[in-house]
C-alpha cells in the first residue's frame, strides 16, 4: 500500500462519517454504491442502494442529532478500517456506541460496509418505546 | 503514514494472531507490553501484563484448537486495525466470532488492544456448561 493509494478511500469514508454528523442524508446517500452490501454484523445484511438507503434514512429520522467520532482510520488498498464512537441523540438522550467498521471502496463509492459492535449494549440505551435496535 | 512506518506494527500483530493459531501462549505472552490495557469492548477492561496474560491463558486452556483468520489489516502509525474471524474449538465444537480489533504498539509490544464484537452471538455458541463468555 502506498500513501497515495489510500488517500482517496480514507477521504470518502471521512466524508461519509462527517455527513452523519450533520445528518445530511443526501450527502450520505451520494456515497453509497448502487450494489452496496451493508452488514451490521449482529443483524441481517442488506444489499442494494435502495434497501440500504431506505434503512439508513429510517434510522436517521429517529435522531435529533448525531456525531461519529473517528478515533482511528487506516487503509489497505481500497479497504478502510475505522475505530469510532458513534453518538446519536434520541428523544433528548445521547446514545454512545463504541464500534469498529470496515468500508470497501469501488468507483469512488462505498461498495461494502461492515460494522462490529455489541448489539445488547446499543439496545439497552434506547428509550423504552422503539427499543428494537434495528433503527440503524 | 508511510509503508515503512507501518511494517513493524503490522508484523507484530500478524505474529500475535499466528501465535493464537498455534495456541502458543508463550509466543503470545512475549508480545504483551508490561503496561498493556486490554478491552473486550462489551466486557470489563483489564490492565497490566500479569492480569491480561492470566486471563488469556485461562481462555486458551478451554480451546482444543484455534485459528484467527485476518481478513484485513492496516496501520496508521503505531496503531494496527484488523478485521478477523476468530475460530475456537471448544469440546469438539467450532465457535466462530466475526470481530474487529485495534492494537497500539509501543516498544515493539502490544500496549493497548481493543476488540469489538457481539457478546450474545459469541456466548450463544458456547457449550451449555461454562457458557459465561468471559473465557476470552
Amino acid at each position: 500500500m502506498t500513501h497515495e493509494s489510500s488517500t482517496l478511500p480514507i477521504g470518502i469514508v471521512t466524508a461519509f462519517c462527517a455527513a452523519w454528523g450533520r445528518l445530511d442524508m443526501d450527502a450520505m446517500a451520494a456515497l453509497l454504491h448502487g450494489e452496496i452490501d451493508y452488514h451490521n454484523i449482529p443483524m441481517e445484511p442488506l444489499s442494494g442502494k435502495t434497501a440500504v438507503e431506505a434503512y439508513l434514512r429510517g434510522a436517521a429520522a429517529r435522531f435529533d442529532a448525531c456525531a461519529w467520532e473517528v478515533h482511528a482510520i487506516a487503509a489497505t488498498g481500497d479497504r478502510v478500517l475505522t475505530e469510532r464512537v458513534d453518538r446519536m441523540c434520541v428523544e433528548g438522550k445521547w446514545i454512545t456506541l463504541p464500534i469498529m467498521g470496515i468500508f470497501e471502496i469501488e468507483d469512488g463509492l462505498i461498495r461494502r460496509w461492515r460494522d462490529y459492535f455489541d448489539l445488547a449494549s446499543y439496545r439497552s440505551q434506547w428509550p423504552p418505546v422503539g427499543r428494537e435496535g434495528d433503527e440503524r
